[in-house]
């Protein structure tokens, strides 16, 4: 592929505490320091989740518009990706923030086992949040976390639910989803490209699985996420 | 492969209603009747589901211990399994009638979107449900609605949370879950062989689907289901 390999920074995520790991960026103003780091390293898409004052994860719309602001002024030309994942909020609060028109958001499209609950996407959810996308002009991020979300990114492209080209983030390594597999991803990579010809792709690996997935992920062509 | 073919016969299903389908069985008389046609008919598995007298599905152990041994007597030698399905009851009311001790219950190995909601099965469930079955001697049919069903359930074969070999159907056709798709059928018999050397397993398609899954599923050396 000649187009130019996407590096992703994921702040925060939806889980370590400061007194996990005191370096994880917390507040709006950290958030958007650490990402002009990443930024300046060389990094262009930031993968973004909010947090409320005790750390919990937030779903707050005026959150998510303090940091694409700052993002916007510190980090200029950087693809801004909001994460609609499920911590955050139940239902629709999940989607609250795409009418700020973030570059990117998240979008799984469907339901899977996490390692000590569901990862609830009900079909109406997934549909509502992939209406707001096409409303608000926000590319989604599809998270496939298993072989059946492919196929449902790939029909909601195909009927226009999605707008187009597709891209696809293999998501590898969390307990009771999918494992590290090298066969299974390659299998995903074929699928994908048979499905929707058009799509990219990338891979990411849960912890220490990371560099892995961005490994095989560049070996096939996707972009890498750090 | 040398053993024979297993004939599944699938009285009653969790959904259609007699004002759907006059001919569905619902009480549990008109199953054992119906079970009986289907023995004769070559069958030596039925997967059973229980109804309420309204209709609706139900988990009473009262009423799949009647079930059961009306299908003993009129059926002798076939293979009963139990459904352990979602549409039954909520968490460990699924499980209720395990200690009947059939030969075989259904065993979701993970959560799924469905047409309109989402299949929970979650973490604790999943075990809890293995547990009751190795501790009554009931082997589980696997139903793997998506590839990580499979690694899910091959992990817990091989630490022993589920009695080998592994039996495994691949369920395909469920909106929102797993299309009828040629090339994962395939990949899904290749990765189970890979991982589970020793394991069977059968294929079910939804409604229409079925021919084709029983199909696929001979040719790739499975049994099959009607
Ligand atoms: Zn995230
Ligand atoms: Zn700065
Ligand atoms: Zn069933
Ligand atoms: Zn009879």
């Amino acid at each position: 592929m000649s187009e130019p390999t996407i590096i992703t920074v994921a702040i925060t995520g939806s889980l370590p505490k400061k007194a996990n790991n005191p370096a994880v960026p917390i507040t709006v103003t950290e958030q958007v320091e650490s990402t002009h780091e990443a930024f300046e390293a060389g990094a262009s898409l930031a993968h973004c989740h909010v947090r409320n004052d005790d750390e919990s994860p937030s779903s707050d719309p005026e959150k998510f518009a303090r940091l694409l602001e700052g993002l916007r002024k510190h980090c200029p030309g950087m693809i801004v990706q909001f994460s609609t994942g499920g911590r955050s909020g139940s239902g629709r609060e999940r989607g609250g923030m795409l009418s700020l028109k973030p570059d990117m958001a998240s979008l799984s499209t469907g339901s899977v086992n996490f390692p000590t609950r569901v990862y609830e996407n009900y079909p109406d959810l997934v549909d509502w949040l992939a209406e707001e996308m096409l409303r608000y002009g926000v590319k989604p991020e599809i998270e496939a976390f298993d072989l059946s979300m492919i196929f449902k990114a790939a029909e909601m492209a195909k009927d226009g639910r999605i707008a187009g080209p597709l891209h696809v983030q293999f998501v590898m390594g969390v307990k009771n989803a999918m494992p590290v597999d090298r066969e299974s991803f390659d299998f995903f990579v074929r699928t994908l490209k048979r499905l929707a010809p058009d799509a990219t792709f990338t891979g990411a690996g849960i912890g220490r699985h990371q560099a892995t997935l961005v490994e095989w992920s560049l070996a096939a062509g996707g972009h890498c996420r750090t």
